[in-house]
């Protein structure tokens, strides 16, 4: 076999079969298929697309192309839960506790965050004291004891996926949905959770920009799921605006826990709620959404999903006392209000300008090696359908960079909207796959 | 100015620019972009396409991207025919003297053969001593004095081309009109002569396989060669056989010299008589087909073009008594003559397997460095539209190799098709675009 036959089979608009993607796939993990082939294989695909058999293949192959996980000595129902990125999402956070608390199994390997979407690893690690370098069995033997453990991914999963992805990222084929669903799909066939929960965002925060493209998306990775053996939904969401008031990190590790604590943001709590339901009736605890909902409220009012992520803090060697006394979380030396210079009803606020903000501040990283400030970001005092007043607090920066300041206000300035009246309202969650 | 956003361009469709095309074509030429990157936006390029102007700025520049000569001290008219490569094609060598004969300046740099096709190199390398190494003064001032001289391309031309070529070959993007089309025209370009006469195939033989396509590609060569100040032809016709009854080398310079000596095979005549015409016409030296045929016929009934191959061979350091001797070119030590088993008309000599039968024999190389057996070659005693009974000589295979005799008289064999009525005749020459 050989590759330049595969790429020009793909060219001429043919469907590739199992052992022409398993040659391209152990051929990328291997490095005996060249760069340059790769890649004009890859700009080929992006052309001729990929049915769902191929696009089933290449999952397989490339969760295959490293090491596993095996979470069945924990219980034949784990859940693991992924986002396709969003600005200020912290919802996996969120739900970890929620879950537990309600006796589902879950286990979540997190990746950093890079370019302008935070990482939850980051977020977490802005907790004194918390670990997230845990090996195989500690991570194991935490999910089997607390029903919720969260680790930085150090394994060497699907590791065609990150060779593919390197090489995607320099030759503008990124935007390519079978490759899209593959590299998120592969990665969590490889973790090893059999029901896997997806939040698909689509908008100007997301690296998807429309709901049609994000239902592709979802329908094709949710079939590729199905066929490889596992329980998966997507779930659908917009993502024009941050999602939350808070957008770094130790301030929206703030936020959890005021939503744990019962203040929950409306769009926080419209995503929340149905992914955890997604994840309750995958577990055989609840069967309607308002059973979900009533099982839900009644876990936050009684206190234990906040009980739980104490537990699971501590747990991970973190400061649990952080949920009582959020001064023990890293605090930024400069808080700067930035004052509207409109009057009137906020129609939007651009993720994308916030997220780029919050970068400069300090809360992100260009590069995998920089090192982040866990108390850089910002908090949106008002948020969209909101009245302002010009000269009321619009939003508050939090950094340790003086000189970082002036571009941020200037792009929070630019990324809010006014009219003269509230916008329609229209429900964040566009769709539900399973 | 990055290459990815000038892949993402093209990929979404859009026109690349002069500067764009500038950045793309130094950077492949300096190697500050990597062979991924241009790969992938070749694969782009051949789903997208790329209109005139970017053709026309490809051209340019990767014509520019090395050495080029001027001729202009020989003479403001000086002519320049590439082939797009043939089975059997010995044109050039014919064209040469009856030019030169003219009075037509012809400067001619040449390849060696690759693959399937000999090289004009190679065959004139079969007559003892022919040098083909000359310097640029040597070449330039024997076109002077003897109105034609043939050279090896040692030169750098275009090696933007080169680099290009080499990726294209192993990425599966050779096949895309714009990309042909710039790499004849950039080397024509910077080979410096003002006239240009293309000898453009297409069939089973040739690397374009329809006449559509060939002419898309002439018409898009035309156009860019006149906008970079050129006068260029283009003569299109078929090589789904081989041209004449000689593919090989030694004995392909046997035909060129009995076409020399009046013995015209008809498809050498059609094509050769063709494209003097565009050169004669360029030139000022006739007006009409008929002055063009009456001219090129006496040239060749007064032993003029004859006496003008010898002086050329003779410029060139070769041995010109080959011409009254054919026993001085290279003798292959096996003769076998290959029998039809068929009787009937023939119909049809596919050209790719009687190539293919060649190189098997010795005559041609599958890398660059392999080395040639001139005398090796087949000679088709008889050709499509004649009448074969079984047992009579179909072709002589000539090779110092017995082993490789089987194969080629199976490929011969298989090469051959017959039928009870002689074919239908149809023109060679397919179309001329000037």
């Amino acid at each position: 076999m050989k590759i330049i036959d595969i790429i020009e089979k793909k060219k001429q608009g043919n469907a590739l079969n199992e052992e022409e993607i398993r040659f391209f796939i152990n051929g990328v993990t291997e490095g005996t298929i060249e760069d340059y082939q790769t890649s004009a294989l890859l700009m080929a695909i992006y052309f001729q697309g990929m049915n769902t058999d191929e696009i089933t293949y290449l999952t397989k192959y490339m969760a295959e192309s490293g090491e596993t996980l095996n979470l069945e000595d924990i219980s034949k129902d784990v859940t693991d839960k992924h986002s396709t990125g969003g600005v200020g999402d912290k919802i996996t956070i969120i739900m970890l506790p929620i879950l537990a608390a309600a006796g589902v199994y879950s286990a979540k390997l997190s990746g950093r965050g890079l370019g302008h979407t935070g990482g939850t690893i980051d977020k977490l690690e802005s907790i004194p004291g918390f670990r997230t370098d845990l090996s195989i069995e500690e991570f194991k033997s935490k999910v089997k004891e607390h029903k919720a453990a969260i680790a930085a991914q150090t394994l060497s999963l699907a590791p065609a996926d990150g060779k593919l992805y390197a090489l995607r990222d320099v030759t503008s084929t990124v935007d390519i949905i079978p490759l899209i669903a593959s590299s998120v799909v592969s990665k969590k066939i490889a973790s090893g959770a059999n029901h896997i929960i997806l939040d698909v965002k689509y908008g100007s925060g997301a690296f998807i920009k429309t709901a049609e493209d994000a239902e592709k998306l979802s329908q094709i990775m949710v079939e590729t799921g199905k066929r490889l053996g596992r329980n998966i939904s997507a779930v659908i969401s917009s993502m024009n605006e941050p999602l939350g008031r808070a957008v770094g990190n130790s301030i929206e590790i703030i936020e959890v826990m005021e939503f744990l604590k019962g203040n929950k943001e409306n769009d926080l709590k419209e995503i929340t709620y149905t992914l955890c339901r997604e994840a309750l009736k995958k577990n055989g605890k609840v069967k309607s959404k308002e059973e979900s909902d009533n099982y839900i409220d009644e876990l936050i009012s009684s206190g234990k999903a906040l009980e739980k992520f104490r537990e699971i803090i501590k747990s991970q060697n973190g400061d649990e006392r952080i949920t009582e006394n959020y001064n023990l979380l890293p605090q930024a030396k400069i808080k700067y209000e930035v004052k509207s210079v409109k009057s009137g009803y906020i129609t939007n606020i651009d993720a994308l300008n916030i997220a780029k903000a919050c970068k400069n501040l300090g809360a992100g990283r260009e590069k995998k090696t920089d090192s982040i400030d866990y108390s850089a970001g910002i908090y949106l005092n008002k948020r969209t359908s909101e009245r302002i007043q010009a000269g009321e607090t619009l939003a508050t920066i939090y950094t340790n960079k003086q000189s970082a300041i002036k571009e941020a206000e200037e792009l929070i300035l630019s990324a809010v909207q006014t009219g003269s009246e509230p916008p329609k309202t229209r429900p964040l969650v566009y769709k539900v796959i399973n």
